[in-house]
């Protein structure tokens, strides 16, 4: 079960008029700062504020009329959970989101609004993948993974569908594409649709230093699972290994992968505040953050792309944040 | 002294390659809130932060070798005074820029940072054009206005001319556009373009409550000079009489002024982080928040156009904003 270019192209039809064709922006002033060209794709502008909401529509769009009527069940600390809720409700179709009661509480409210049924759950002692399973059988619900899924995959490649076409339309050749790795469904989505159309350009993962199962795993060239030691400050990034589709696609495309710690990602969201004038959460700013810490590997002279992934932050969390508390 | 539409495509020319091309952004979240497609326009995004850039290049490009060699002295409370730092920065000139010592550190820092000179002034007991005017003697320098001088107002337009482009690419009609309103010069600008390219389409400004003198002015067919009783959230706004050039634009341009109260534009920070992802400073949410307020008048059923002019934002107020103790 693997994922082609095709399946991206359909996805981006499918999801056209739904969803926002986000912004490739240059700053001048991080590309003086870098010393190349850096085009940023702004999914904190899409919908739900994450590119969660591509791979989430494209995957219910494709539900039987039946699965339409009896819904689905997601699991997810927040953004998959909006992609979801939001889609269920564009779609006519009711969702269940199992979410930790640590969730970013901006993330648990806004997937309230999109009009989903909420079940929360204790991380530490309840298990969501038994809750979601369970949930799902008495209502005959399909359950909608967060990345290991093909069609949740190449939702998420339209992202860098777009970031290709983008960055011709500007003139720019993209050495590398810079994404934020958790559980792999945005950076092999990506990966699909950037070698198929631009083989030469790189596609660079970041991970946080305490969640880094993907480096490890690839290194190793099977599947680690790590025993995390901590949380991390990308509370969308924790995913403790690598999807079993993910996996195979990452191994064969992805050039490197830097780890970032907390400091470095709360410096990226300050700059991303003071200079780009752009909200952006924690696990979205990952590669901005390995960017501005000297962490992504240059490829050539060229323009690097880097994906901004998602906005959604609690507000107590970004004042302290742009104040210099993190 | 007028400024045509050609002069607002020969600043086109003039910064193309210079000033980003703000992305036209249509937020469904927002969209659907208004029950009416709205575009906005990321001047937020654009080199400075705000929209002044565009203006003050087109000015000092325009400098014989001789003025360029002597320099250029502005006086300004922030924006406009990054907006020439930065150009005669990337020109080779030296810039020296008269600021209130009261002036957001924020923009202060940055005006410094791109290597102009300040000379701080006390807003209450000394006058800036006095100071401004008794250096440009001593240097022999060219002083640039922020907002009354054809040459700034021609680079404004270019918001308005990047505007009705950008729509038509995406298949909108333009019913208004609503520009955050000082002294004029973004405004008559982006009319200038506006009407030139789609007659149709309603230029709406919105002024700071405390700060009508635009409004009273259109009003009364004349310029006014108001005594502000007070100071406005929106320290970029708080001009208290619109331009001689700019002031006849308007008045056979502008089909309505709204005016906005503190609370509505803290209210539309807010709503720019929340939802909309944007460090929006407050000046900049003037347009945001009367559209959130149900000021900006209806010109028919397709869409609003809403410029978000600027993102110059010192951390402590806009960690007040977003916690809602503004």
């Amino acid at each position: 079960m693997s994922v082609s270019f095709a399946d991206v192209e359909a996805a981006a039809a499918r999801i056209a008029g739904h969803a926002v064709v986000t912004p490739l922006l240059e700053s001048p002033a991080l590309s003086e700062r870098i010393g190349a060209r850096v085009l940023l794709k702004l999914e904190t502008l899409q919908r739900v504020g994450a590119f969660k909401f591509r791979g989430a529509y494209n995957r219910l769009a494709q539900l039987t009329p039946d699965e339409k009527t009896r819904g689905v069940v997601a699991f997810s600390s927040g953004n998959h959970a909006q992609g979801v809720a939001l889609a269920a409700r564009l779609l006519g179709m009711p969702a269940l989101i199992v979410m930790p009661a640590d969730a970013p509480a901006i993330k648990v409210a806004a997937t309230r609004g999109y009009g989903a049924e909420i079940r929360l759950y204790d991380r530490l002692t309840e298990s969501r993948e038994a809750i979601a399973a369970e949930i799902a059988k008495e209502r005959s619900a399909v359950v909608v993974p967060a990345f290991d899924d093909p069609h949740i995959i190449a939702g998420q490649g339209t992202v860098g569908l777009e970031m290709v076409r983008q960055a011709e339309a500007l003139g720019a050749r993209l050495d590398s594409v810079t994404v934020p790795l958790s559980g792999g469904g945005l950076i092999s989505g990506v990966a699909t649709a950037v070698k198929a159309l631009s083989p030469r350009t790189a596609v660079i993962g970041v991970e946080p230093a305490a969640f880094d199962d993907t480096l490890q795993s690839l290194q190793k060239g099977e599947r680690v699972t790590i025993k995390p030691t901590g949380r991390s400050l990308c509370d969308a990034l924790e995913s403790p290994f690598p999807g079993e589709i993910t996996f195979p696609i990452m191994l064969k495309t992805v050039a490197d992968v830097a780890l970032v710690t907390d400091a470095e990602v709360a410096e990226a969201m300050r700059y991303a505040f003071a200079t780009l004038k752009l909200v952006v959460e924690p696990g979205g700013a990952a590669g901005l953050a390995a960017l501005l810490a000297g962490k992504v590997k240059r490829f050539g002279d060229g323009a690097m792309g880097v994906i901004l992934s998602g906005g959604n932050v609690d507000r107590e969390l970004f004042a302290q944040a742009i104040r210099g508390e993190i």
